[in-house]
């Protein structure tokens, strides 16, 4: 008996979580439910698709939901509404909320009897993990989180707001010499601008103020201010044909020090490099769908983080099959 | 009321988790546990040192056992005997014989009540659990474990067995243009040679057969036959002064397609840079000491493995202050 998985939202996280299902034998997909009307919705893998108004009426029919919408204003209200009814898994990534989120979401889920994960990604997710281990191992240390080279979305979003902007990408770009200067174990403090810098694609307007533009990115408090930022202005064909993709990535590093007289140096590095940022956190997802569906099988409920949970639960293989094969 | 930790075993391992403790202001060192005459004992930091005959004498007072004898001979006795009586945590490293260790060991420990934890450090270890995150999150994918920079005891030890070598060190090196092949994403399938080289410091006898014991290295069947190996002749004193830490490392590198049409490529890459071998291992040995006593508090028990701890066993943090700080 294969795990039933749902997809509540049909964005490119859904999109990725669809795909990914495909590579795990013991999982299948049992549909997209969704706010638009479900019959404007084409599918990739020709899934079913139903009105996310009705799913309670499929209750019975699935194991684990896979809520895949944003973390600004669905998260907040699904995560809760769904953990009334299904076991489910969100990405929910504002991290100064993730405590109130955890608290809203726990209470409910406690109620139900079902698992309810929160924050699962890469960050948070992945990278959250590699910061627990390697804080626990080396005590006396210091931790380090780099991302890019990749797309920020948020960034993006707010140069197309700029007033003739037509398109933009933004890169997060950590600075090698920053990378450099942690691996040799020095625990240098960085700021803000010595570690990433941004580098920005853009799509002008015919005879915007290129000029007016540049500097309004260039002085956007939070998103640019603080860091060096360049501005490349290309056009509409160049921005199709070489930054349509959404790779992402980055580094957790975190170096510690051992020994009587503290005299050995220690560098635990974690990194990542991804193609598609969304198709990768959405692998996240499905593997923690297969601990969820198994923790509440076995009886526990609530809220749950990454760090609540046994790296066993995640895999297809047994516990025999990991010991013999993994370990 | 702190986490009392005994070590049974005085060697660099148990010096390791003699220093590693004290990172950890929720733990305090018991005591020492040794085969050798307590007195003829004389620890870095001033703890008390016991016979290991007495061990169940000072049950009370143990919390958790961090076990530091060898996987050949000590640990297959060794763990399941005190497994009767106290948590305990080894690193046994002996891969193939995990399955049956862990059978052994989990009999003992589900009659006695107790958590006992094996195979901990960082391969097995930090690595598997690597090796089985990743698994998990990319299905499609194929792993790669490199070791070294570093020196491998068992391949110094083989050497030193050799007519007219006084001392030897081997250090086992990752190849780095296999290293980039699989960063590609290639997926290259790769042979024992193509992975690592192999680099041997010895110090010969005054008037022995240098060709003859390079000869005998380089041909030596398992360690040495199957590898790219350098041997070079060098003094006591030079052995003394370059040679006389224990470095090691390595990396576990998967990599892995997602989408639709398998479209897109990740990299999934954790990488150690150790000064110090048993002082990193023993460091990863204390974090599990925190889970096992804490696990063991819940009730729980039988043989564990990294694969079965929820990472928030580990940190010294609440729950709490984990989501709010880490995730």
């Amino acid at each position: 008996m294969k795990i039933r998985i749902a997809i509540a939202g049909y964005g490119n996280l859904g999109k990725g979580v669809e795909c990914a299902i495909r590579q795990n034998p013991d999982m299948e997909l049992y549909g997209i439910f969704t706010r638009r009307s479900p019959e404007s919705l084409k599918p990739l893998t020709g899934a079913s698709v139903y009105s996310i108004d009705e799913i309670t009426k499929h209750k019975e029919q699935i194991d684990v939901l896979i809520i895949c919408g944003g973390s600004a204003t669905d998260l907040p209200k699904q995560t809760p509404a769904f953990a009334e009814h299904f076991n489910v898994i969100d990405s929910f990534d504002t991290h100064a909320k993730i405590p109130e989120h955890f608290e809203n979401v726990d209470t409910v889920a406690k109620a139900s009897g079902k698992i309810a994960m929160i924050s699962v990604g890469w960050d948070p997710g992945m990278f959250s993990l590699n910061r627990l281990y390697a804080e626990a191992i080396l005590p006396n240390g210091k931790d380090y989180t780099f991302w890019g080279k990749g797309v920020s979305q948020g960034h993006s979003d707010a140069i197309r707001r700029i007033e003739g902007v037509l398109d933009a990408r933004q890169y997060t770009i950590p600075v090698e010499t920053a990378l450099e200067q942690v691996r040799t174990g020095e625990n240098p403090e960085l700021t803000t601008r010595q570690k990433h810098t941004r580098e920005c694609f853009v799509v002008a307007e015919d005879g915007a103020d290129k000029e007016r533009i540049e500097t309004e990115i260039k002085t956007m408090p939070n998103y640019f201010a603080d860091y060096d930022t360049t501005v490349h202005f290309i056009t509409a064909e160049e921005m199709q044909k070489d930054h349509s993709g959404l790779p992402h990535g980055g580094l957790v590093i975190r170096s510690g020090k051992t020994g009587l007289n503290l005299e050995h140096n220690h560098i635990i590095e974690y990194h990542l490099k991804l193609d598609s940022n969304p198709e990768f956190t959405a692998s996240v997802l499905v593997a923690y769908a297969r601990a969820a569906y198994r923790m509440n099988q076995e009886g526990m409920c609530g809220c749950k983080t990454v760090f609540d949970v046994a790296p066993a639960y995640l895999s297809v293989q047994s516990p025999e099959e990991l010991r013999a094969h993994i370990l």
